[in-house]
């Protein structure tokens, strides 16, 4: 395995690489599928029991990982579109590297917790945009992603979180003064964003998240249905929020390990398998 | 095993019992959990696919098991009430002979599959009404279903089951005379009813189900989760309608086994188990 | 269902089948496979705990279920070779009844626990034997098993079960008088017939059983290899004797509730599909 | 995670650690289980397919790995001792940086694969002798494994692998000249060895392997049973020598690919947790 860390742009940002070894006695020279990680912590910061547990997870099946600390909250204010921007440019990475780092550009999976739900749904809905195209100066098709996995996500910033208290405040650190907020509040929604550019989304909850609640992503399977979009989702009846893996591996205490949920992973690399993703 | 065969009123439908031995050995007089299993096949008829093959799964697992043949159109038009009175019959002969059959009155699920899901479900949303007392001569308190297990149910009849082409007729089958037919329609459609009656939920049903579609799942799981009716959800992104167990055991042919789909009998099973119904 | 008692012979010992259901919707007039359970309890009686839930857990997949309450100690000393008996004429039956009960004859499993194990194991490497054909007035090839499920079983009289307290008490009932005693031992040895008679085998045993020592299997497991009969064996570390299926279902007490030990079952059905006996 | 390239001494032999992440949010500065992975390759070479795959699916569970590319024949001959004194040190190695790489020293695990499972079980029966603390100028107590998992393991030579083809060749390669070759054989039998300083051990194996044949494993089996040792072993039927992880990672073709087998991962790492080693 080659660890790298990459500075995604002045930012200095960082993106961990964990590419699995190439072997001259299995697999050789064979692309491999990749999963980009993009841990929660509600655009405050990015959560460790959501990064490299996931990505080893995801190693141990034969996928290049990819941990992004995208910016938060305590590095840029207002801080949208930036983490989209730093996806944009690690989607773009992959495929850049493509042949010498073995990886399929067609099995490039966005998997994302909680805020880091909201970032990968968003991108999920907005990737071929021109206004990114702009930003990141490169057209679309070079960061195209092939599947979205939501764990617990945000998908709009009006279902529950930020909760009442702290909304005014991560309304302003997130999307800047209240000028045009509205039309603001409906852009960074991604269930108002799916279209056929949504690649097909893999998405879990639990019924009872009191963080997150499973609005947010009931909502954006409506919206899926509605437009076709392939999707798998499991609600869990109960879990708090921020289960990650929901076994012991990731588990800080007792409520984090929870038989019902740890279930996910098993389901999700199943789905990823009938989609010939992995 | 006792297996019984009950004639549940002067229509003669048929209520299969598979009663678990009690042993001296182990869970000595011990009451046991029961399932109460709905077939689908449109009203038209009760499927075998959906019926014993159930039943077995859950005898497995340590539940007393009912198959209930509930009246289909070819006995009787227009049908509704009259498979609602039937289940609420099931139920109450299950409270009755709780202690002969050893049965666990708080742990009674109900589990419908296809049209017999849409059974379950407005059962499940309608048992303690008055109208429903009245029919059966019973109080509601002796037919309260613990829970609900619904399987690519039809939810109400207007979201895709039946399609445009027998929708006519199958209005006037099942509700009669087209007079109030908004009226009836809203009446039996089971997303409208959720109320704090209503027992928690396990739903599954597969994204790209052409006979029922998923939105039928998708708007009792909204109403679930309105009325904060604990639920837990498994849309499985691919598989043809009508999947039972999707494995071998009720394999017509190769569309009805499924990886990933049969999944869905380990997760409701330890939902069951979380829920203390087992 | 279809379950039937039968006495099979003027001992009045009880064969209990569960027949499952033919039906015109699927699988229609195909024959299925077969399992008959000869339950353990040290040839004192027929434990419920290893009877009907084993005939449960293999009818949710599928198979016809037969559950034989051999003639114990009780009933008649000395007891051998009458368990045979009983066990050939068991195979027979479902011989005869194959096109009535739509069973598969090149696919009937016999399944044992603990003493129950040691009447299926000696079965399984005496069943072609004459002296069997003259007692039960049969061919051997309408008495001849397809495969062996042999759950912490005796293998042979002299490896800790008896143990030296009931020792010759024991032998005496199994066995009759002393003359002979060690031909007799030796010819109710499962490990010393293994031939290409004996059917393919599933074996499972925990390592630390302390009152059917692993060294039962041990000795069965060798007398296999050294004969290529095809064998698939799981020795689990840790539980008590007497797990059955391991589980909540069949559980006493908490030592009867094993997460490891549990996986047998799956382990058993997953061998008898790519044996093709499923 | 930290990826370190170790020489181990003058060989150039090389340690390849993983080691996972320290985090504040989770586990804070908690030891972590290690296990330490020895390919297999018949002494030849160490085999790509038995190194990383299987450190990524332990990292996933939560283990630092270490993968030791033992000296092999093309290096030196005879070979016999080297590969031990290099396994003795890389367990040390890891008693040694247990504070800075946060192990447990109490559960650090060997696991080894094939000729890897050779080096593996000869060592777990001779860790503690006088020659080793000699050899490496370490007292035993600092290099004392705490289980075994033997994977398709050569435990002699002399049933059946080396074949008799290449017999007389290995024979030399690994012992040296003729002299004393019986006792040689016998010294480096891990079957012969087995003591209360034996670890805890998991082991498994196909019961039609021709490469290694199952005997290996039945020996070294009845030896722990003798001597008390706890064990498990999971002998599966059917695959090919060389599973690895049996599922499409590892697999060089479809032979590689065995849903039976494939569940030694589950049972390996349940059987840890149940030990306490995890």
């Amino acid at each position: 395995m080659r660890t790298l860390k990459m500075a995604l742009d002045n930012n200095h940002k960082i993106l961990t690489c964990y590419l699995l070894e190439n072997s001259n006695e299995f697999k050789v020279n064979e692309r491999r599928p990749a999963v980009i990680i993009c841990p929660g912590g509600g655009y405050d910061f990015t959560s460790d029991r959501e990064a490299e547990p996931i990505a080893m997870r995801f190693a141990a099946e034969g996928y290049h990982t990819f941990v992004l600390r995208y910016t938060c909250i305590s590095d840029k204010t207002p801080l949208f579109p930036q983490p989209l921007i730093e996806l944009a440019k690690t989607v773009h990475l992959l495929y850049k590297n493509a042949d010498d780092w073995l990886i399929d550009k067609e099995k490039i999976t966005l998997c994302g917790f909680s805020a880091g739900g909201h970032l990968v749904a968003t991108y999920g809905t907005k990737w071929h945009e021109d206004w990114l195209s702009e930003k990141v100066s490169l057209p679309s098709e070079e960061r195209k992603p092939s599947a979205l996995l939501l764990c617990y996500p945000v998908i709009n910033l009006t279902s529950g979180w930020p909760g009442d208290e702290i909304k005014n405040k991560k309304y302003s650190q997130l999307l800047g003064e209240e000028i045009k907020l509205e039309q603001k509040l409906e852009e960074f929604d991604a269930s108002k964003h799916v279209s056929v550019h949504t690649p097909p989304t893999f998405i879990w909850h639990t019924s009872n998240d009191r963080v997150v609640p499973v609005s947010n992503s009931l909502q954006f399977i409506s919206s899926l249905d509605k437009s076709h979009i392939p999707f798998e989702s499991h609600i869990f009846e109960n879990g708090v929020h921020g289960l990650s893996l929901a076994n012991e591996v990731t588990a800080r205490d007792d409520r984090h390990i929870n038989d019902a949920v740890k279930e996910w992973i098993p389901l999700a690399l199943t789905w990823l398998k009938q989609m010939r993703l992995n």
